[in-house]
């Protein structure tokens, strides 16, 4: 096998572990275990855990980042763009071991890092933009300042990880990121805009498959 | 004048130094300047700072509730009750200190205890109440989760403070606070409540001083 390959299996191994159990929880033993390769092989290629991390979070965050482009380039306008987001944001929730986040925040500041840089750049630029674009198409409602809203929008991705505020025994993180995204949408529509949400989210329900 | 008079007046002075300034940067020199009283008199009601701080932050939120509380007595329905309390946070928040949350949070854990105290308690309890009256009338989307939208509205009020999210140089604290509430309301909000909401901010708009 080629060595970049190596690299990407032991990234995705790592990656699928940390998704499902947090990074806390995580040890290279357990990457090993998972990816049936030895310990030396880990270290052939990465310098520690906190490198394995750090790498991990940057591809997934790339994937992420192409993955939204791909909507963005196929959505037909401003609530399209939301409404298979919304269908995305699902999908990438599901499974996900709400710890993840701060996890990141509390022992892996390098990779913490990755995950701010990603947000204060791509994502609020992609949320920017298509504030300004739904407000041109007369969907989004003409007086929302776009810096503000996507400034709150941003926080609140965060917020829904956050189990002080929401207690995993209380709330589940796919619930609660729906209901904060749902949210966000209806209060910037227009009733124009509105009509085309829900009608977008109920050809999406029934064909999930078909939106990308 | 009666102790608990004098007692009283140093609040209010402090209260108004306070937002005006910020706490950090205020000094009992300063309270006792603004209210041509000795330090000895300050010192004869208050132990120190930290206790004016405490205090101070005790009655201004005792009197938030009550205004809170004649808020919804007088309200028609949920819509009529969001419209005039969109009314009450512009007037408290223009001329307020945008440092004066954090300045609690780094420097003056007691009252900043009474103000989360008050979040999660009183605040939250409206909140969660004026939700689930909303869906009950037919103004509020059936689908939200009242819990889940409470809780986010009670750390967005809060995140308006965040001067690392909101730079004082770029953004106005009311005119985030006012972009965040109007955002709340519209996301929450069903066809028959909106129009009801429009109204009502259009009536307020042209005789604020009639709604309290």
């Amino acid at each position: 096998m080629e060595e970049t390959d190596v690299k990407e299996k032991i990234l995705k191994g790592a990656e699928e572990l940390f998704k499902k159990y947090g990074v806390r929880s995580i040890s290279m033993d357990d990457i090993a275990r998972h990816l049936s390769v030895s310990k030396k092989t880990l270290y052939q290629h990465f310098a520690d855990k906190e490198d394995i991390v750090t790498m991990a979070c940057k591809a997934h965050l790339e994937k992420n980042a192409k993955e939204f482009e791909r909507v963005m380039e196929t959505a037909k306008n401003a609530i399209d763009e939301l409404a298979k987001l919304s269908v995305c944001l699902k999908r990438n929730m599901q499974d996900l071991n709400p710890s993840l986040l701060f996890d990141l925040q509390k022992y892996h500041p390098r990779a913490w890092a990755e995950w701010v840089n990603h947000k204060n750049k791509f994502i609020r630029c992609s949320v920017v933009r298509n504030l300004k674009q739904g407000i041109e198409e007369g969907y989004f409602r003409p007086e929302i300042d776009p810096e503000v809203i996507a400034s709150m929008r941003l926080e609140l991705v965060q917020l829904a990880f956050d189990e002080e505020i929401f207690p995993r025994e209380q709330f589940r993180l796919t619930e609660v990121q729906m209901q904060i995204f749902d949210h966000f949408v209806y209060g910037v529509v227009t009733d124009k805009g509105r009509k085309l949400y829900q009608k977008y989210k109920e050809v999406n329900h029934h064909q999930p498959s078909t939106i990308l």
